[in-house]
């Protein structure tokens, strides 16, 4: 059976002179296989990624755009879980297919091994590669410093596991006036924006003056995928990278981080960001 | 020419209503080349991962050490920055040649691609594969739940970059009775444990009785380098997932997380903490 997104050990708890046994929840890590299949071609396995189930579809279509696959919205004809019979049910529901309406517009995908829950940008071969790559200009959102404050605690608000488990990341699309769209959690950062893009994809929803908003850190893998989805704004609770600043720069992407409280520190492109 | 761990970028900090424009501290993030080496083959790429600059020797060393290429103390020759006069001065620092002693102990590696800063478990091509490989059976190192309340603060009076930069992970292996041995930091939380112990490799010291020590959360990826490197506690600040608590049983290593203040709650093993 599929595992759901929080699992429960039995453990001690030591607080000071006590001991106490009792219940503990834990996000869940599972790892999740990707395979891509089109026309004329038989599944064949892509990934295995590290991550905590739920919106597994969503996983799988953001993936595909990030790492290029799928890049046209109407790319991906259907997204499932596995029915090959050769697997137990626990793997059936760790295994989906991605099916295409043609050959990906990447070419020659290769394996890509496994994941880790923490990995974004397995399967490059090189930071030239995604420069190559061919991508539409960002879309230039903008909003307000107002709006900015606010979208941690928005996101927050959207995140139901975080406070059960403690060991969660979240990533979330809103609007330049600061309305929630969409909210995903993961135990990978980049697994939860993969989840939220998707979302846009699956649902056939605009990603246009929409801000990406993350739970921790931006590492390169973040703003690598924004760039995929042509998101122009992230706002990071955490700290960004240097490599993470660079891309940014290089792909005119906002980039907010410490954003807690009345504070942010903006890292390029602060002239979208409307002071009052 | 190599990059520091830090880089300075100017930034505007939007604070209340105030704007102002200062240089900031951000954490360096930058691919690494790996390349191996043995006697009758030329370098091979292996895998290129982001880290952040700074002990990559020990970074290299622990890295093959976690994947099994390794296993004996002294199947590492020599680790290299790169010599080959096709690469720029940048590129030949953020390439590192691993010289074995002859064929490294796990056949037929394979390209890994590019993994992310936060990528530990590239390359596998399932879990089964590791609980395939050959382990030998983990240190049943023992230590008081005092020392173990102490070790994250001990581990961040061993990080010097955190403070400028509050974008890193660190790792630190300790004695049972609570002394350093090495603090690493990296903004991958993956290479500050292979660091640590990659700093064992090559500097000839026993990984035994030691505790590893981790600034953030403990997933599967952590666990995975603790067991190939034969540690058998780790001490982590934040929450593991249910893959490493599964894998921590599994391989009969102690996990404590959370560990805060007078508290922290232990998934596995727990007699090996002792109480007072």
């Amino acid at each position: 059976m599929s595992k759901g997104p929080t699992t429960r050990f039995k453990v001690e708890v030591l607080d000071g002179d006590r001991t106490s046994r009792r219940e503990d929840v834990v996000v869940t890590e599972e790892p999740l296989e990707l395979r891509l299949e089109w026309p004329g071609r038989p599944p064949e396995p892509l990934v295995v990624t590290m991550r905590t189930p739920g919106s597994d579809f969503e996983l799988a279509a953001g993936f595909c755009l990030g790492e290029g696959f799928a890049t046209r919205p109407d790319a991906i004809k259907t997204v499932a879980y596995c029915t090959d019979v050769k697997l137990t049910r626990e793997q059936q529901f760790n295994t989906v297919t991605v099916t295409f309406d043609g050959p990906p517009d990447r070419e020659s995908p290769q394996r890509y091994g496994v994941t880790s829950a923490a990995c974004g940008v397995c399967g490059q071969q090189s930071l030239d590669e995604l420069a190559e790559r061919d991508y539409a200009p960002v879309d230039p959102v903008q909003t307000t410093v107002d709006v900015v404050r606010r979208l941690p605690e928005q996101l927050r608000e959207g995140q139901p596991m975080f406070a059960r488990t403690g060991g969660l990341h979240a990533a979330g699309l809103f609007t330049a006036d600061g309305r929630k769209v969409v909210v995903k959690e993961d135990v990978g950062r980049h697994n939860a924006v993969d989840k939220v893009v998707g979302w846009t994809l699956l649902n056939q929803h605009s990603r246009k003056g929409l801000v990406l908003v993350v739970s921790g850190r931006a590492g390169y893998e973040i703003i690598q995928k924004a760039v995929a989805a042509g998101v122009g704004m992230i706002v990071a609770v955490g700290a960004p990278s240097s490599l993470a600043v660079e891309l940014a720069r290089r792909f005119d992407i906002t980039v907010a981080g410490f954003t807690r409280g009345d504070r942010c520190v903006v890292y390029s492109c602060p002239e979208r960001i409307i002071r009052a």
